[in-house]
């Protein structure tokens, strides 16, 4: 299972389709074939493990596959089927199948008399498949909202100015985790104030080769001079008004990652709708004071309403701390 | 010189006087004897050593001690005095003595021909005297500000209930770290809003055996029926208008360290006047928003003013983390 997930963590880490790999073993636990999913429109990892051999030899083997066989006729065929056909005697997975449409895949398979297990290092395959299971889950992208402030909780001081409060370390990281997601969200406030590039560029200011697409909220219009107009992907705009609808929106857009960058008022306004799966608050340490905060109001009246996360990590970036954190009850 | 330090932490590590430790070693670097100071009105380190031995054994010895030996005649007489009179040959330290009155030794020792070498240690010798030299080079005790918040800076919800934000580990670590200061200090805002009892206490709400003084800042009156009239120690009452003269009033009471609780007003006024010389920052893992910060304003206009600190320390306990902090430039 750890070499499906080596071969897993070789696809595209976006998009609507999930990163899966898959081992073919014969009954000596030697290795057959290898493969993984490509991306959208391309072969199923088992598929693709099948492909490497020749017709029969996949007969009596066990297959170790990350996520469970999907069961649906998308654009390549029901991989449980194909693991059928082959004749394969065993199928163990680690990650149900959460698909509305793909699932089953497992029970389509015992049917046919072929002996299924799923769980395995169910831990470890579902955090590598976090994003794309909130995703598959809730028919939403997976949420991610970033903030950079002072250890006071200031994201900017009393005039406004913010550059810099992290340090070089932490504004690499912000970039190569911006060129992972599929989409970066700010605030129309952010496009006014700060007019800001939304690419993802490395530490010489070079553009990283994937580019998530920019997406604006807010009612007022962005300048037809905003640097964002000059992004290497068309920008998407959105009122704001309807969060729930914008994410399904740009889920139907095969967008499964947003990266939230602010301003405070979007940031708020996503994490009082409880749609943030993921906290990245880079802090460094300094102290403004002021007006200019991080988060504004989420409507936390009283304190047993505010909302607990769990802490996944804690790490320094030169100078400064990156904390991330998950909500409690997700 | 780890042995004297070692002895020295066996001494008091609050009141006006240091903790030093010293090692008496013969010619063949064997330890004749060993000493270390016990508080004010007891012997300094090298007499106390120098006491473990006959007279004239000193004669041709290599003292070792963690702070310069004292060179003035206070309760005990000028150590430098007592070395000289031993006939030591050496006399090997870590930490320079910056008291107007008491520095000096080094030079006395030099000019009645004994060798002498300082600084050994030197950064271990001043972080474990850290408090201490603070307190003499300033002339005011070491102060220590503490606040425990959200992620997003929040002391408290919009309603002002704060119990709680951080958990069991988190209180516990201040409760022992309250009871190693010499003095609490809280606004008059968190005495009519909370009444603290302001007593360090273990994790059954026993008395530790060290408490320190109350004290409460602000021109209101504390009413007659606060928690902190039955604290052990007798409070001690400043308007707070003149945040220096607080601290050097402390000072010639003997309070060598003060630990800051609050409230936000306070706490704010402290940081603004540049009198904070560590931050102990308690965050819990939780988004509050709204008005209750756990700093207000620190007179930070524009970014180029923020108070940089250094992280010296960064831990989890329990669920929260704790994020030690120290002025950039002292
Ligand atoms: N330190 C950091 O990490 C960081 C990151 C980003 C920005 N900043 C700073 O933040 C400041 C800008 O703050 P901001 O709060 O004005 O920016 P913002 O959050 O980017 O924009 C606020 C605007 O978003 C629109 N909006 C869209 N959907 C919304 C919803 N559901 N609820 C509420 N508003 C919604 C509204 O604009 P319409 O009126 O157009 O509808 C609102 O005025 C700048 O000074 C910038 O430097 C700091
Ligand atoms: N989470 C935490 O770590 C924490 C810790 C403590 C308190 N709190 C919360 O903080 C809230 C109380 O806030 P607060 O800001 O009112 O309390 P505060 O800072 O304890 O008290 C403020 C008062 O201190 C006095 N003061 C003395 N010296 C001052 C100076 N140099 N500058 C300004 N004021 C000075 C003033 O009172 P006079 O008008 O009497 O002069 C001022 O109104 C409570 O809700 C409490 O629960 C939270």
């Amino acid at each position: 299972m750890r070499r499906a997930l080596e071969l897993a963590a070789q696809g595209l880490a976006t998009g609507v389709n999930p990163r899966v790999g898959c081992v073919i073993l014969n009954a000596n636990g030697e290795t057959l074939a290898e493969g993984w999913h490509r991306g959208a429109g391309t072969r199923h990892a088992e598929v693709d493990a099948l492909a490497q051999l020749d017709p029969g030899a996949a007969r009596g083997s066990t297959v170790v596959v990350t996520l469970e066989p999907c069961n649906h006729i998308g654009r390549t065929g029901p991989c449980a089927e194909a693991l059928i056909d082959a004749g394969v005697a065993r199928v163990v997975y680690s990650v149900t199948d959460p698909g509305q449409h793909s699932c089953g895949g497992a029970d389509r398979l015992r049917a046919a008399g072929i002996e299924v297990q799923g769980g395995l290092f169910a831990n470890v395959g579902e955090a590598f498949l976090a994003d794309w299971l909130v995703a598959a889950r809730l028919g939403r992208p997976f949420v991610t909202l970033k903030w950079a402030s002072s250890l006071d909780g200031r994201a900017a001081a009393a005039d406004g100015s913010s550059r810099w409060i992290t340090g070089d370390a932490a504004r690499l990281d912000v970039h190569r985790r911006r060129s992972a997601s599929d989409a970066i969200l700010i605030g129309t406030g952010t496009v006014l104030a700060d007019d800001p590039a939304l690419t993802a560029r490395d530490a010489d200011g070079v553009l990283l080769p994937r580019q998530p697409v920019p997406v604006v909220v807010g009612r007022r219009e962005a300048p037809a001079s905003s640097a964002l107009f000059a992004h290497p992907q068309q920008p998407l705009f959105f009122d704001g008004l309807d969060l729930p609808g914008l994410l399904a929106d740009l889920h139907k857009r095969a967008v499964r990652s947003v990266f939230i960058e602010g301003g405070p008022t979007v940031a708020s306004a996503f994490v009082a709708a409880g749609l943030v799966d993921e906290y990245l608050v880079y802090l460094a340490p300094t102290l403004i004071g002021g007006p200019r905060l991080a988060l504004t109001d989420i409507g936390v009246a009283a304190i047993g309403e505010q909302r607990r996360l769990s802490i996944h990590s804690l790490d320094r970036l030169g100078d400064d701390v990156l904390i991330v954190a998950r909500p409690l009850t997700p």
